[in-house]
Formats: structure tokens, sequence, C-alpha cells
């Protein structure tokens, strides 16, 4: 064992909501020097009781030591939190959620003072933190040694999926996974309304919505090859003809549910714009081209 | 043994589409007589290789047995073909794609002449009947005993749910799953926009969007909880204040990335306007009542 292993890397946390707080406690626990400073002091004074320094200002918190996590509640947060920090042989992890664009410009802004940038995309809440089993992660992007260097240290409250030297990588991931998640929520909430004024128990509907949804998740390896190929009537079994021909049962079910169809009929939209430009032996999956610009 | 279980029961299928004819070969690989019938004749003589007994027409098929198991294109192709046909003592099953208003209709059509109704809807493509391990299944709803008595026949090509006495709600479950697909779809559509023009293979994004859909599925059972309760701040995690507040970092990656938010936009203003309710504390679940007339 070489000193780094027995010797935990100690690290400095800024910002301590639910999120920080829980990041904040496993490593504690696994025994890494915290350095802690928050807005509002009264969450950083829990923490000193587990252990954690309390520092007075973020500038002295980032002066603590060479890897800084920041988990803040916006981009604007992290430039005027960190605005009096000198930066300069910093490691700093961005944990704060962002778009794509803004990771890539605090990149360059972090780079400007000094210090070594990392993005974080956090796929899990606060509950998942410190549970491995609870199958959450964080998506990292920025220069790969420097992700290498922390590794240990990052995978120690929840999992790590490094994404590449991008910085926007992270948040592109992670807002393409929970713009997924939104619309698997959509369709769950219209299949809900459905059911709404009948005599039907959603919680008898809800194993039958959940083991659905997971049997078809796999439906996107197949969008995936056709998306690579180029061919989007490789392997169709139900082609774009066939699924607009049964756009009206959908749409007459909601409105005979006294459903509005606002979340569904956007989808169904496009499938018919598609195949109104000849795609009706297609899958579903130019209706992804027709949404980029 | 019992001769029912030894001598398989009789049947006669109407339609011979990509999934009638899928039906068709099970019930013949498991030994049961098949009377078949198609409006064009060619399919159905390539079942009578297999052992299929072909009608000269519906009329004759429907004489032929007492379980008449229909899978036509819609519902009006139901009424056409069944118009010629004597019905009296039938034990009709309609695997025909419809609304729940129609299979209500057609049960009713049914009773009047004579017949007694089960109403189907197919959770499967063809390519999953006959394959038990493929997950696919039938809901049935009409009267219980009638499902019952022929439960081991429909069982042969694929597995089988029922879900109630009212002849709408195989339609209606039918429908709600296919609904919550179509939503899941739509949201991983948006997701590989997000990376269209950036150098990320799809290939790559698509387990992660997979393991993620199946991670966040079980969430549907909070929602039911929720629903029965009538009380949406149950078990919140993260509440709909906070989840509004992240809906700039969705809208702005999308403007960023060249893509359209059409497909995320109307979920997104529902969960404002339940905000604009005074609902910040609940979970997302409130979304569903605002889709209720």
């Amino acid at each position: 064992m070489t000193p780094d292993t027995v010797e935990k890397t100690p690290l400095t946390l800024l910002g301590l909501g639910a999120m920080g707080t829980a990041l904040a406690r496993t490593w504690l626990a696994a025994g890494h020097p915290l350095t802690v400073w928050n807005r509002t002091p009264a969450r950083a004074e829990a923490l000193a009781a587990d252990g954690a320094e309390v520092a007075d200002s973020a500038a002295a918190a980032v002066a603590a030591n060479t890897l800084v996590v920041v988990c803040l509640l916006d981009d604007a947060s992290v430039e005027e939190v960190l605005a009096g920090a000198d930066l300069t042989g910093r490691d700093l992890v961005n944990l704060t959620t962002g778009t794509p664009a803004q990771a890539r410009a605090r990149a360059r802004w972090a780079q400007e003072r000094g210090a070594r940038y990392l993005d974080g995309g956090i796929m899990a809440v606060p509950p998942m933190i410190g549970v491995p089993e609870s199958g959450g992660y964080v998506f990292y992007s920025g220069p790969e040694e420097l992700f290498e260097r922390h590794r240990e240290t990052l995978a120690v409250p929840t999992g790590t999926r490094y994404v590449g030297e991008d910085a926007g990588f992270a948040a592109l991931h992670d807002v393409a996974l929970l713009s997924a998640m939104y619309g698997m929520f959509a369709g769950a909430s219209h299949a809900f309304a459905l059911i709404r004024k009948e005599d039907i128990d959603p919680a008898s509907l809800a194993p039958l919505l959940a083991d659905w949804i997971v049997a078809m998740a796999p439906a996107v390896h197949h969008t995936a090859e056709q998306l690579r190929s180029g061919d989007y009537t490789q392997g169709v079994v139900s082609n774009l003809a066939m699924q607009v021909a049964g756009i009206p049962t959908f749409l007459n079910t909601a409105e005979q549910q006294g459903v509005s169809p606002e979340l569904l009929g956007p989808y169904f939209e496009l499938m018919r714009r598609r195949l109104a430009e000849g795609s009706g032996e297609e899958d579903v999956t130019g209706v992804i081209d027709l949404l980029v610009r």
C-alpha cells in the first residue's frame, strides 16, 4: 500500500444543501479530512460534530485543500461564491447543475484563474448518496488524468462515469437522461389520467406500467444502431405507417376518457410529419432528426 | 385427465395479418383444431399446409366452432366481416385494436346477436407471439367466467392478464401502457437529439438511457400511492418547486444543442401551472389532475 491509500485525500466542499450534506457525510464516514463552507453556517455546524473543519469563508475553504468540490444552487452561485477565492493550483470539481455551455464557460473561467476543472452531473437524489445499491452515479467530464487522479475520492459518495474531455459532456449526459425521464413521466401521467375516472386502482396499473416501460426501454439500443447506420428501416417490426395508423385510437381514447392529449400530441405530430416525408417503411427514429435544427 | 385437456379446444380465427398468422401458428403447433378465414385467401392457404381448415367465408368460419377469435385491422372491419355471420351461441374474442368505447359498443352488438364477448388488447408484436420469454401478453376484459373457460386456449400464443368485467378495460389498459411507452420514446428521442451534433456515439448513450429509464420506472408505484391517498406531498424527494427551478437548464440545453423543445415543453408547462396553483411542496403527480377534464 502506498501512503495515498492509507491517508485519505483531504478535500474541501462548498455548498451544504441536501445534496452537499449527503456528499459530506460519506467523505467524513470514509475518513477523508473535509473542510466545508456554506452561506448559512447552521448546516456546516451540524457537520462539524461529525469531524468536518468549518471554514469562515469560501476563500478560506478553497485555501485549505487542493481538491475543491462545489455543489451549489446554480452556475451564478458558483461564480459569486468563488469570486474572492484564489484558485491557483486548485483541482476544482463542479457538481452544480447547469447546461453544457455553462460547464464549458466555467472550465475556461477556472483555467484562467490557474485551476484545473472537472464538471460533474449527479444522477441521484440525496437519499441515494452513500447507498451503492441505489444505482446512483455522477457523470464527469474534463481532463481524464485529473478525473483519474481523484477517481477514488470521487467514488466515495456514489458511482462515477467519465464521459469525455469536453467539460460540457457531463451536463449534456445529465440533461439527456433526465429529459428522457421526464418524457417517461409525461407518458405515465397520461396513462394514469386515462384511468382517473374509472374503477381501476392506480396501484394495479402501476406494476403493469413499470414492467412495460422496463420491457420497452431496450428499444433505445435499436434506435442507436439505426442512428449510427443512418438506415432507419433496419430491423423494423412495426413501421411508421402502421404506427401512424394507430394514432386515432390513442387520441380517441383520450377524448373518451376526458383526458387532454397535450403530452402525447407533439410526438404523434412529428410521427405524422415524418410519414408525410415518405418514410412509412422506417421506424420512428426519424422523429429525432425533425427535432434537430 | 378430463377429455378437455386431452382434446384441445377447436377454434376459429378471422384475420391473418402478421399478428393473426403468428397466433394461428401457435394454436396449430399446440394441436388445436383451427379454422381460419382471411379476406385475401393466400395467407390462409399457407396455414392450410400446417393443418388449418380454410373456410370459404367468414360466416362459414364462425359456424365451424363455438370459440371465435377475431384479429382484424380495426373495429369497422369487425362489423363488416361479421355482418353475415350467425353469432348465436358463439364465444367471440376480439383482439382487434380499438378504443374502450369501441370495445363496449362491440360487446353490446355481439350480445344482441346472441354471442358472449371478450375483448383483448395485445401487448406484443408478432415476433413475440409463441415466445414465452418475450414477456408479451394480452389484456382481457369481459365476463370472468368466459375468460376462465377459454383461459388455457387463449394462453397458448402468449401470456394473459384479465383486467375486469367492463369490456372496455382491456383496450383502456392497452392504450394506457402504449401511451406511456410513446412518452418514453418521446423523451428518448429528445435525449438522442441533444447529442446529434456532438462527438458522442448514440450506442454509448443508449445503455445509459436504458439503465436510467429502468431505474426510474418504479417511480410510478410512488405516483400510484399518491393518487390513492390524494396526498401528493407523501414521500416527496424532489418537490415541484425544485423541479420547476430546474426547467431552464433543460430548455437552455435544448436551445444550445439546436434541439426543439416541443416534446418536453408541454410537461414542463403543466409542472409550472401546477406550481402556480400553490403546489410547490408536492410531487409532480398533480400534473395528472391537470390533464383530466
